[in-house]
């Protein structure tokens, strides 16, 4: 049997570990996995795009378990009401090629996404940052927010989005986690939002070459997290701020960020530094105070593999789940016809014989 | 929510249904997609290779719906008392990129095979095809089998496997499908089975570069469907069949055969002809009554998507199937985090606060 964690389970777990913990637990899993990078076969998803959006399969395989998700992108939906983002993914054995776990990945995606932003933020911010421009405040922006509180330490955030009914939303769920009233400032432009902070956050959903922040807004010193921008035609950042001769540009996997990334506005050789080389301790992280560091996030299938196998982990611990019938139980294996065959069928073989 | 067709309503499909009416069906179903090809955003399938077998996404879209499957290969199983293939998938909503219908297709693959391999029998047998060889009793013989009496009349069948359990199992099998106790002759060699038939099928199961034919045993008119070489280094034809002047080789989708099939024994420009184009009229199938034909099939996601729309056809058809919370539902598509955070998340959240 495959274990299921449907939206009903997954929000079970959240309940019982903590929203903040399943946060912490989940950067621990990704920077783990990161850190054993050359263990993994990896491939750029697989993407099919249409007018609407886009929809994508993200494998990763370490040779003892693979994992993949099913994942959407499609703007337009909010307008009806719908996501813009939902998935669900499965976890497998290598080795059997059965499926272990099939799970929701519409919540588990927005955690990893913000799990991972935090855990590259402690490692590249300036030492002590505090304050943190959130722009874009969609359904992205509170796991950001919480992330960058548990993972990171930051206490002052400042929201901006041309939707207020979105930063309303946020403001009021912030106040739901217990951020003091003082946490959140509601900016009416980004370059306010923006000014003297050390960690900028941008999540926002438009498919298209954006310019969400300019080169002028760039101070020494910041961190830029860019997490919107994941798609071709779909950017955030000026290309002038990647061409500042003060920003070095950190990436999950060169070559889907070339193609999907805000560096799909630059030439192939423009130099990028690949994340897990930092965590691993191959490459540097920022270099002095007053770098500007840029994590041009597009979400990695590792990280889907590492949400996976911690939300498994989970489920087991606690005994969360249910069993699903996705594969034929064991039996004698050369014998398919026998499983399916119930009496009816093959009394209707039998008539039409 | 998404329709959920576990194993339990797979069989309920089929037998309501009846497991002839479902073969005929898919089979039509799979010639009507064909016939539309160019309609098809087509790739190769996605394969994660480990020493005991493989892992592959199969993906498929007309920009209306969007199928994928996943689906592994391993040999090994079998002495473990597991299915060597197993398999499940998705058609989703290309417009919302929502999923609609996760299925099981263990089966589906099995049937969906079957209805291919009888359906391009149809066409490119001679007329009047009665016997076919069955080389390789195992878990796809009994859906060729029947497969073949349905959609192309076969009445005769030699079964060869080195695993005489196996064979017993299909003709019992055979048996309760209402076929004549003189329908099915078991044979101690290949050669005695091909001798004499019409269609040869070979559905065999080791990874290796095997000659479960070679060219002596292959008469003028012969048309072989060779079902079991579908992976690097996996092959059932010695390549001198496929080089001998009397073959024509049909394939489903040649970029992906090329790697996958049997040709992958032959050059990149040995010449090959895709079914759609004759399923489409715009080449010809056999050519005359001593021309040997072949069909070198791997399995191709465009079959999956035909699948998968006409179990989920069937099962809107019938009412069966059932609710499954994989992706959240509707209300206010910014606010993801309002849907996770139940009231015992954000307590543990405000008490780490």
């Amino acid at each position: 049997m495959v274990s299921y964690i449907g939206v009903r389970r997954i929000r079970e777990i959240v309940q019982r570990v903590g929203l903040g913990q399943v946060l912490r637990g989940m950067a621990e899993a990704i920077e783990a996995d990161f850190a054993r990078w050359p263990e993994f076969e990896k491939v750029a998803r697989i993407a099919s795009h249409s007018a609407q959006g886009v929809i994508e399969l993200m494998p990763a395989s370490d040779g003892r378990r693979y994992a993949f998700k099913y994942v959407n992108g499609h703007p337009a939906n909010t307008a009806r009401r719908l996501l813009t983002v939902t998935a669900f993914g499965v976890l497998a054995d290598v080795d059997t090629g059965y499926p272990l776990l099939l799970s929701e990945m519409t919540f588990a995606t927005a955690l990893r996404t913000a799990a991972t932003s935090a855990l590259v933020a402690r490692r590249l911010a300036r030492p002590g940052a505090g304050s943190m421009a959130m722009v874009g405040n969609g359904a992205q922006a509170e796991f950001q927010v919480l992330a960058f509180r548990e993972i990171v330490g930051i206490s002052e955030f400042r929201l901006v989005d041309p939707d207020a009914a979105a930063t309303a939303k946020l403001v009021a769920n912030m106040r739901t986690m217990g951020f003091a009233p003082g946490a959140a400032r509601v900016c009416a432009a980004t370059e306010e939002a923006v000014r003297g902070a050390d960690i900028v956050t941008t999540a926002t959903a438009a498919k298209r070459r954006a310019a969400v922040l300019t080169p002028g807004m760039v101070e020494p010193g910041m961190h830029l997290n860019a997490v919107g921008g994941d798609c071709p035609g779909k950017t955030e950042l000026d290309p002038g701020i990647l061409l500042r001769p003060d920003v070095r540009v950190f990436v999950e996997y060169e070559p889907q960020t070339r193609i999907e990334g805000d560096i799909q506005q630059l030439p192939a050789d423009f130099p990028v530094t690949e994340l897990w080389r930092v965590l691993a301790g191959l490459a540097a992280g920022r270099e002095h105070a007053d770098q500007v560091t840029v994590f041009d996030s597009v979400g990695f299938a590792l990280e889907d593999y590492s949400a996976l196998r911690y939300v498994h982990e989970l489920a087991l611990e606690r005994d969360i789940g249910e069993d699903v019938a996705l594969v034929p139980p064991g039996a004698n294996p050369k014998d398919l016809f026998g499983r399916i065959a119930a009496p009816g069928a093959l009394r209707a073989v039998q008539e039409a014989a």
